[in-house]
């Protein structure tokens, strides 16, 4: 079993009010000189078996159809992670 | 100006609702293969001047508080992106 990873951010151009609500509260939390926040999606995706070209191309195509909104969401990264990095959560 | 990239995941024991609607969704659109779908946040953080480990600290403490939900959710990353890759949008 393997593990694709698929990054979907909001496009430059579109305002993002979760990404400046969490601006506005980090200084009152007293984490200073961030000048700007953006939130977007983070999708797993597990497959049976390796990733092969194939599997990496329909990722690709399901990001841009159905786990991103093309009109005002970019695909930011699609990446193949390893078995030992999924059992690694860094905090 | 440098980018610090946080990943939020729902922990593994926690439904996932959504992650559970595009896994089925997957096949009605022709994409197969896929034995598990997880959404979770990305927060893209910019900073002025370097990164160095103080902000990555400030960073990470801001994650477990105010990125994340502790009780339900894992950082599961804490990556800084230099200038280069964030003009890089990969589909």
């Amino acid at each position: 079993m393997a593990r694709v990873v698929v990054d979907v951010m909001l496009k430059p151009e579109i305002l993002d009010p979760q990404g400046q609500a969490v601006l506005g509260a980090l200084p009152r939390l007293g984490f200073t000189g961030f000048t700007s926040v953006r939130q977007g999606k983070r999708f797993e995706l597990e497959v049976e078996g390796e990733v092969t070209d194939e599997v990496l191309a329909q990722v690709r195509e399901a990001a841009s159809t159905l786990l991103s909104n093309p009109v005002i969401e970019d695909v930011v990264g699609v990446s193949v992670e390893s078995a030992e990095a999924e059992s690694q959560v860094t905090a």
